[in-house]
């Protein structure tokens, strides 16, 4: 059997949350009238200390509409230079929204107040972008998993009002960070006009991310929704997926941390590992010694039916998730071991 | 109980469906790891014979796809002016593909190959825009369900051939033209280049929309699905929801056409009914006598436990579908005889 | 020499118009210090007692503008199905703005209040676009010059205020209307949101029209012109010519009427004329005979030196203008009378 | 009287230019009936060996055109960080086109094969967009005037073939290049699909750019300016003014060079000088010593009646062009002598 270690968004749901989807009322949620989609929206929003809610066939989709919503064609929104939104959404803030991405030099996925506040154009020189947003993930997805530092997060917050920006999260694996550094997610809902919270990745549910915001923007979310062609029918058996994910999964996310961290202590002392980044959550990014081939060490685990991926010049990444369980981590310590490069 | 003849999208699955779904083997359908969706979409390909398909969450988002696939901003589409991707899709034709609508005065829905011919702006003259794609519903939803004659179809691909424009086919309800003219999918897939098959509606599916197409045009709606962030993950359990209703579903449409035709015989009888629009498949519209409020009959089938829609200024429109059983209909016909306008 | 009838863009300025051209005073427009174009932005803003204008290259570039400052993509205006700004503005309303139109079959490219009232979509109901913006044009293009009556559009303003709507007026031939009808600029100042303001055409500069608005609209309009590429450097020049036309050829409107309603009248009295639609201001719209050919009558009229063009389905259109002498039009008047078709 | 160094855009018209403007044939540019404007597209595309040229009324246009004509909404186009289509043409690679910019970290300006080639996106990993397009400015504008090795262009362009991208050139200030490096203007023209070339800058005209390439590419253009709203009428007079550039401004760019370098050497033996970065062209970019404030250079050498910019953080802007006579420039050396910061 494959260890898939490439992403937590492989995970597929268990008989119990089989059992729990398939029981779920549902009506149609284009007429709003699917009751178990109506009580997820509710549910998240009232855990993030936001008013609304809305449900979204992928997280793509979430942030796509969040920076719709938060910009007119021509304007600049800020994110750091590995942000999921500008590389791995299709150029979808282009597409979608008409709007360009200045990035900054953030630190393992992270930027700060100050780099933020240095990169807003100045609104009365008008041959420049209109600056009108700031995009944030936490954790980090290319920058290994980081969590941010909620202190930095308020200051980014008052350069966003300062400036008149909006302030959007990127929540793909926000339940990873609220479980690392022991946050409520009441505390992000406090700073951020629009967050995208997912039920897939980490929580192990199939399909699915909802947007949260306040009821204005959540309506308007709707028309964009639609617009996109994110507007289901009988969604109710989706979002008990979801349910079912917060109520069993969020806690057994520091399982998924543990391992991440076991496997990080692993490679340190390992003669072919060139640098190991610090883990933080459920991602691992490390490095190969100069010289030796990153591809080698893929087809050497493949060999043994573990499954990593590269993220080119030498580096790798391995993701620990709810199908990753003791057993195959114990065989994939010992392994890791037994390689030679 | 209700009976909800508003639209043929409210079904919900039958326990036996939900089985199946349950059933499904699933994979990361963003990486093309789901078996199931992989099955279903060579399945409908296949049926259709086309080359490939590609599996959305919702009618509009593969109707938005292939309009986006089919044109170039600042481009044309030509419709009928009851058309559902410029009514009913948020105004996405513009706001995804940046291209405007010509729109035709045709007849229940339905244009014909003269009026495609007469309405398709000369290619030299820069000021208008080019025009590059016709679109035809089948059958057509505003248009009371009506089903295209074969032939005109094959003349409007001849004036599109000549022309050099792309032909769409939202089948949003394409499976009702089938039964009903005794059509083969093959015979649509022959003039098409591409198809939106709808497996909610008429056949009980939950969620899901299948694009076909050639090869070349499908990998390329990859893309683009990703973009508009329709690319989902274990989709595996919606795919076999689809497949179950292709094996179950298709045959019972005939029973929600006749029980439309025998309401249009029962309405046809009554003394406060104006006109009657033919009943080719699942849908009815009707008026009720002028100076008679339609609204009034909504609310007095409304007492009744029986929900129908208007069209306004005393238009009115039913749906069946599959889960309007023959008891409600004996229960309906009984009732609309007794209603006094 | 050529008689050119076929529209009342292809004047050349005079020699003192081109005089009084190349003394103008300029600066980088750029970055707003050419003091020409500030003073006839300011000049026109005032005749229409609005508050501030813009120069623009051209009156599609004003338009395209106006829309994109008064919608979002998604959204829909309103026009009549002759509008320029659908038909000839190369489908700029999509591209430019992700906006659709909602053309309505008005009289001579005149809408009314009735039919814009109903044409308004349920700004609840969000599977179709929000309409956002009425656009009307004045004298009407493709409506054969005619003017609206201002209690109209006073009636339509009320409705674009009761139902939150923008409304904009494609001023391509203004003057035409101010004179043909004896109306002050100002009396549309107080109705529009915007108004772009034609220099060229029946004023007989080279190059330009204004945008008219509130300081806020344009000074956002400033960004817009930036985008499309309309921000020029020493535009003082073509500015001047503006200037000169306010001055010197707004008067000589009244001979461009009164030459296209005596052409009329000898249309009238000729046996192969079909139809004279009513002749307002400069153009004039006519028919020949059923069974005749127009595209005949264009070649005749070729041979004796005029040029005008054809609509198409036996429809030709006549346009005068400033380059139209009083010579040529006894010369053309005499023409007519002798062609046999 | 001032001493602008601000840009080479605020040059003014000669007597010699207006007369040569004011004595041009004209004619309606829509139609393509200037014959002015069409001999100087037809010149322009001679002298750089392609096909076919078009006129633009600005450089912003000509570039925005181009991008648009090789790329689709989604697209992503490389180019140097410092690009003048990302950051000064207000965000209309995203508006216009929808397509996302991959900023590279280049050298003055200018971007190498090498770091092209490491910047495309896998074509078949769809969640990343498409690499379409390269765009390169020559001479770089905010680079400091810096001029591309012939050798690292064709590099790069070997490059394009190889991977299916188009490549673009940000003429804004060729003739520079091609004065100080002693090139053909077809040496350009054998490499780039299309290049903008700007007759205002050092050229002095007052307004207008024209793009070039070849005849299918430029057809196509037509269609993008109308939509952009860059068709104007009687243009012959802008094209005139371009004509006389040709003919007599080029070769005075050699004098705006040397006075950029002396200049330089200047300012390299004053005290307060920090950095002075290498002069190739008519853009002088150089820093105050660290502490000292780059304000107060500007303040004081205002109330000299010298006018230059600020690019921030220590560092000044200085450009020569026509309107800097011999004059001046002495002045403007003994005035940088005196000055005590």
């Amino acid at each position: 059997m494959e260890i898939n270690l490439i992403s937590d968004t492989i995970t597929k749901p268990s008989v119990e949350m089989l059992q729990y989807m398939f029981n779920a009322q549902v009506g149609d949620d284009v007429y709003k009238q699917d009751p178990t989609v109506i009580a997820l929206e509710a549910r998240l929003a009232s855990m993030f200390g936001m008013e609304a809610g809305l449900f979204f066939p992928s997280g793509t989709m979430a942030n796509q509409t969040a920076i719709k919503l938060h910009t007119q064609p021509g304007e600049q929104l800020i994110a750091d230079k590995y942000a999921h939104v500008y590389h791995y959404e299709g150029g979808g803030v282009s597409f979608n929204s008409g709007v360009s991405c200045c990035l900054l030099d953030g630190v393992r996925g992270m930027i700060t107040a100050e780099q933020v506040a240095g990169a807003i154009n100045d609104p009365e020189f008008y041959h420049s972008p209109l600056t009108s947003l700031v995009c944030v993930e936490n954790t980090t997805n290319k920058g290994g998993g980081a969590c941010y530092d909620l202190n930095e997060l308020k200051k980014i917050k008052a350069v966003c009002v300062a400036n008149n920006l909006k302030f959007h999260l990127d929540g793909a694996r926000i339940w990873n960070a609220v479980v690392a550094k022991k946050q409520h997610p009441r505390e992000f809902g406090a700073l951020f006009d629009t967050i995208s919270v997912c039920l897939s990745k980490g929580l192990g549910a199939p399909i699915g991310s909802v947007l949260l915001g306040d009821k204005a923007t959540i309506h308007r979310a709707l028309r964009i929704r639609k617009i996109l062609g994110g507007g289901m029918r009988q969604v109710g058996y989706l979002a008990a997926a979801g349910n079912f994910a917060i109520d069993n999964n969020i806690a057994k996310l520091v399982d998924d941390h543990r391992r991440a961290r076991e496997i990080a202590e692993v490679l340190l002392r390992l003669p072919w590992i060139g640098k190991v980044e610090p883990v933080e959550t459920n991602i691992l990014i490390f490095s190969v010694r100069e010289g030796l081939s990153e591809k080698l060490l893929i087809e050497k685990l493949k060999e043994k039916n573990i499954l990593i991926s590269s993220l080119g010049h030498g580096k790798l990444r391995i993701v620990t998730h709810l199908d990753y369980k003791e057993v195959m981590h114990t065989y994939v310590l010992e392994t890791l071991q037994k390689i030679v490069l």
